[in-house]
């Protein structure tokens, strides 16, 4: 039985994580959780599975649930606010941690578990987008594995096994292009929050949603392949695929391409960092590749989705380029999704931010930490009016 | 350095091993060749690879190069006759033999080869459908790896790297389709050798040809899967794929399919297995999804391509029912490749054969090798008049 922390319980991975574990009750013990505002879910979680830590992000709800402890006389240790998120990274009996968060928020509980000697199933992508570096260099010194649990590093991960790095010749990874795959820059003008959520493949939360429609997700998948696989940037290569059946593939020196296919359903690479080394059975639609008949692959149109292309200038920089770029984006999704700013404004202020803040090679984490909440201040300053 | 011997060195695979070999003279060594009636070839590798023995299984190639041999002062063994390929198989110096003559002529050097200890890169399916289990079972008592060449073969062989056997769901065997996929058997009557042997993809020897177009080559390919991977026939699943860019795909029990790609090759799977468990580069157009734009994916016509279906039955029935089938086709195929019937006999023949040879459960590799004789005694006479 392996010890399953998570750190963003009610999420949208976090809520198929809960899948996993239901469907393999003698697999998994979840000893601890942490969930931002939705009490009912985070409710639901400590009824069935009983965690001992239960860290609650936003005070309203962490309110409710405090209460709601009292009243039910319930044995587990609650905490409030983000910086209590460490309390399920320093679970000892932690075999392995879901970092399922989404943002920068995700990178000191991940760094403090690495620590701990923790694997990590990382569904957190900013974490290495903005502090890469740091992060695969403490899981080498604690012999720690970080175990991709987004579909397209999980497919790479899994395209992977029984193979040699130094064999790599270049990564594929694969797109679905989003709900404007084929449209112009100027009929994405008036792109509401609402059209931007609407993800013709893939049922995800809201920010992903908009960082898929505009391709930053790709970008910063982009990133995160480049960390976790020590591939340089000219070798990975983005390629749209409507269907979302390839989730990526890895080219080898022979130029032989491994390939990784599935009916797209996060349950499969979530259960598959889960349960690694092993495979078990999951509760999945089979792929049936006679009823789906063909599978289509295009350049991306890197014209009109620029965030591709700015995640690959902040890639290729690194430094302090991805934290930028990262926490740039975070803020102006937001901003988006908050009515504030018009949908091509996102990339215009990531772009700006990349030109505008002070360019470092060597960031430390306290660094990154630093122009992640300055970045923050500076947008939603010149944005909000400082409020 | 690996000793490398090769029977069948002249054919469509053996041209291309040779290929590989030269690109990659420092990593093999070649220690014998068997031809048949290509004595032109024959002299070539003598000349380039310096093979120390020799066997030329047709009489006038055997003497033009016993002559050449002779003048040219050449220390090599020259052996004579199909009885003699066992003298490649019983190099003591080699490291793995390449099987690539064609049909069931491939059975005995392969076992004498597994008895000797050396790895086989088996091009040679006719080996395994119609001897199977003795060889499989010979390779497990011997501890001999038995490394697919046949591009179905090596792509799942590369799909179950750093997998467990038992988490097999189900193996997907691609097929182009032939060139006369699509037609349905009113429109086959009158096809002549020409039209069966013009593959729309790839580049092969003549009876493959032919077994490409009436399916019967994927029909083999499911039984040499079956005994490669111990996988049973209600989970080998043949998919047409016209595109030929998926070699074969391997689904795993939690529903993630491993699948492999290149551009249709066969330079590729026949490295692959010289150099196994290395990859090495290997001269061969990568492959560009952009360019190729789209893969599709149809179910086989077994009513039309009936040999498919014949196929599957005999590799249930197992027993002597491989033997049967391989042996009943190959007389047919070279029957029509002779003018002697039409392309739609091939079937019936088959068929036939199926029908009417006695059935047994457990043959013994003499049994196997006795009802081929008969079987070829039986057909040519039928045909030939006795000729």
């Amino acid at each position: 039985m392996k010890n399953v922390g998570i750190i963003g319980a009610t999420g949208s991975i976090g809520s198929q994580t809960m899948e996993v574990l239901r469907e393999n009750r003698k697999a998994f013990n979840l000893t601890g959780i942490s969930s931002h505002s939705n009490y009912k879910k985070t409710i639901e979680i400590i009824e069935e599975f009983s965690p001992e830590v239960v860290v609650v992000t936003e005070d309203n709800a962490y309110d409710i649930i405090k209460d709601y402890c009292k009243d039910k006389n319930k044995k587990l240790s609650l905490y409030r606010g983000i910086e209590s998120l460490e309390k399920v990274s320093e679970i000892k009996e932690n075999d392995i941690l879901v970092t399922s968060v989404v943002g920068m928020v995700g990178l000191k509980p991940t760094m403090k578990a690495i620590e701990n000697g923790t694997t990590i199933a990382l569904a957190n992508k900013e974490t290495l987008v903005a502090g890469g570096r740091h992060v695969m260099e403490a899981a080498r010194r604690r012999n720690v594995d970080i175990l991709p649990v987004d579909s397209e590093h999980n497919a790479l991960f899994q395209c992977l096994q029984g193979e040699k790095r130094e064999d790599i010749k270049r990564l594929h990874i694969t797109a679905s292009g989003g709900p404007f795959r084929g449209k112009k820059k100027e009929e994405l003008i008036n792109i509401t929050p609402e059209d931007a959520v609407r993800h013709p493949k893939w049922n995800m939360g809201m920010k992903i949603s908009v960082d898929s429609s505009t391709l930053m997700n790709k970008g910063l998948e982009v990133i995160e392949a480049h960390w976790l696989y020590g591939v340089d940037y000219d070798k990975i290569n983005v390629v749209v695929h409507p269907e979302s059946i390839i989730h990526s593939m890895v080219e080898y020196k022979d130029n032989s391409i491994i390939a990784q296919l599935s009916n797209p359903n996060m349950k499969l690479p979530i259960q598959y960092a889960l349960t690694y080394p092993k495979r078990i059975d999951c509760n999945i639609k089979e792929l049936n590749l006679f009823d789906i008949g063909q599978l289509t692959f295009e350049r991306p149109d890197t014209d009109t989705f620029t965030c591709l292309k700015l995640a690959y200038q902040a890639g290729k920089a690194s430094g302090n380029a991805g934290v930028i770029l990262n926490t740039s984006n975070e803020v102006a999704v937001d901003l988006f999704l908050n009515g504030v700013i018009k949908y091509l404004e996102i990339n215009e202020i990531v772009e700006r931010c990349l030109n505008n803040y002070e360019y470092m090679s060597k960031p430390t984490l306290e660094d990154i930490i630093q122009i992640d909440k300055r970045i923050r201040k500076d947008l939603y300053g010149l944005y909000l009016g400082g409020k």
